[in-house]
């Protein structure tokens, strides 16, 4: 059988190598793999976030995915060759103030009710594993198991993975899915070619329901929520381990890389597809990283960019079949793609090979926005 | 007579045009002219500062480049076929508090004694003259005749002007003078090759001291002063003039270019020749720019870029003889070196051609430094 996956993101490129892990042939079409939010993402991965604890199913998915990844990533190295960056050497969230220590403390309960190993810290605590912090900090959680993976690293491995099994890459645009009677079976290219699968898998993120050729209806729309992110840079890494600050209602996270990179994100704006770097979200994002770590203004500002997080109507994943036979979707994972790449990738490859749809997957089909 | 000029920026390349003006010979050297502090800067021409207010040579030297300018840039753009972004449509300095308007009041009684038109404008006139002003605002000044001129048009108009007239561009660096008994003959080349010359420029900046070859205590240290700029982007121009902000003791200027580029600066840092862009220096310029134009956290931030400003041991301009014969500078002029670029360049064309030393050069001689 022959799938072919329109969109090279982390989630589809995650998809197409487990695809040709079951034995699946498999075609990728993507001008620019892994260049939109995949590029953009800090890739944390932390035990959960208080978003998704209120969600039941979202939670599951989340937790089903942190359980997979350290498999997920020592199988990724292992075919690639490649170091994705994957560290578990813990997630640190700090307030600032006391409405923030008190949020701490209701998502500290909740992880500790799902088994989750998390610390409360208080302020001397949180300085003694993170020296740069405010001393202003007033106190804190350790998630020890969890941490972060570097999306940057994390794409080039797939395709790495992907050529080992014997997987295609186009580097071309799909512009329309091609019909046979009420049936998938192919999509065409912006240059005039086209390309045939038994199974036509749309992951393009919010630029999904853009594809042509489709009765309405069949993909919802997935709007852009854009995130302006900065990455600082020094000689040293700055901080010791992934760190989430709140203060005042909002919140910053700052991802170190080995290399001295600094990830500080993001900004949440409904824009449409803009992708403008603005004063005002550098400005914002510099303001909280300082707030968080005072010491921060000396480090390079090596780059500002944006990435363009696909959201669904109801801003949940969408993934599975649709009414369209032969038709797929994997789009949707808003601000947690990375997130949930492992977990996504199985119930793809799983769909794809078995036409197994697990329990987990029921409450994000495509088919729910239907009617 | 062949000159030989080492360094490209502004001041180089217009001494080169006056000099190829008068009749000589010239060669400029430099691998890539336009490209380090005249590429950062942005270009304002206001028609004095506080800070030259108090010193009268300087004081003296800006106002006759000031007179110097739009014959200047007539010429220039005549020769060169290109324009060079001179605007004349006046300066806005406006306060934020009670203390930055009593520096604009003494600011504007010393220029009114110079002759310099200037008008007091209270709050509601700075608004109607700015609309996108923070409504805070407490008072202003405006210069009507003066401006800005961009410099980023300026050197590619130089080096065409050099061009037309015959002048020679060596895209090479220059790593020392050649000595001929105790009189300086030419420059030798990184790539090994040598240019000889019958008088050697030396306007190179803050590399200027780097150039071997020479006796000590002939070119004094001309030390980098780290300036981080930043260039923001909108449709259409946000600002309708060149306005410099005060507030808390501290400014920022806002300069606007027709195509909707508007240009912030600047930071004033001695940290030798690092040429980062820190998150700090970017905080400190947007904070400073949303002070005075609230609504500028809309616009993209286009560049961040950092110049290093030439400076003396006495932070005044360096132009004339040495006392090696044959051997000139021109550097050390900190932050106003657009804005000395045509009485600097008729100066070193005066002394090249005629060995006229004129009485407004006396001051900035580099032998001061000797002994």
């Amino acid at each position: 059988m022959h799938v072919v996956i329109v969109g090279g993101g982390v989630i589809g490129l995650s998809t197409a190598w487990r695809a040709l892990e079951r034995g699946l042939e498999v075609t990728v079409v993507d001008p620019a793999p892994g260049s939109e939010a995949s590029h953009a993402s800090a890739g944390m991965l932390p035990p959960a976030n208080e978003l998704i604890l209120e969600q039941e199913d979202l939670l599951r998915l989340c937790l089903s995915s942190r359980e997979r990844y350290p498999a997920f990533v020592a199988g990724l190295e292992a075919v690639s060759g490649r170091s994705v960056g994957f560290r578990r050497d813990g997630v640190l969230d700090v307030a600032f103030d006391q409405d923030g220590l008190a949020a701490l403390e209701e998502v500290r309960k909740l992880e500790e009710s799902l088994g989750i190993a998390i610390e409360r810290l208080d302020p001397g605590e949180c300085l003694a594993h993170e020296p740069a912090l405010a001393p202003t900090v007033t106190g804190g959680l350790l998630a020890p198991d969890d941490g972060a993976i570097d999306p940057r690293e994390m794409t080039p491995a797939l395709l790495a993975a992907i050529d080992a099994h014997g997987g295609l890459l186009l580097r071309e645009r799909a512009i329309e899915v091609i019909m046979e009677g009420d049936r998938a079976a192919g999509v065409r290219l912006a240059g005039g070619a086209s390309v045939r699968g038994d199974k036509i898998v749309l992951a393009a993120g919010c630029w999904t329901h853009g594809i042509g050729g489709l009765p309405p209806g069949v993909v919802p729309e997935i709007r852009p929520v854009k995130g302006q992110i900065l990455r600082l840079r020094s000689a040293e890494p700055y901080l010791r381990r992934t760190t989430r600050a709140v203060a005042g209602g909002s919140a910053v996270y700052l991802v170190p890389r080995s290399n001295g990179e600094l990830v500080v994100g993001a900004t949440y704006e409904e824009r449409g597809y803009d992708t403008t770097v603005t004063a005002g979200g550098v400005c914002e994002l510099l303001d909280k990283a300082r707030k968080a770590l005072p010491g921060v203004g000396a480090l390079e500002l090596a780059e500002a960019g944006v990435g363009l997080r696909p959201a669904a109507p109801d801003d949940l994943p969408v993934l599975g079949a649709t009414a369209v036979p032969g038709l797929l979707l994997v789009t949707g994972h808003s601000r947690i793609g990375v997130q949930l790449t492992p977990v996504t990738a199985d119930l793809m490859a799983g769909l794809l090979a078995d036409d197994l749809v697990a329990g987990l997957a029921e409450p994000f089909a495509p088919t729910r926005f239907a009617g």
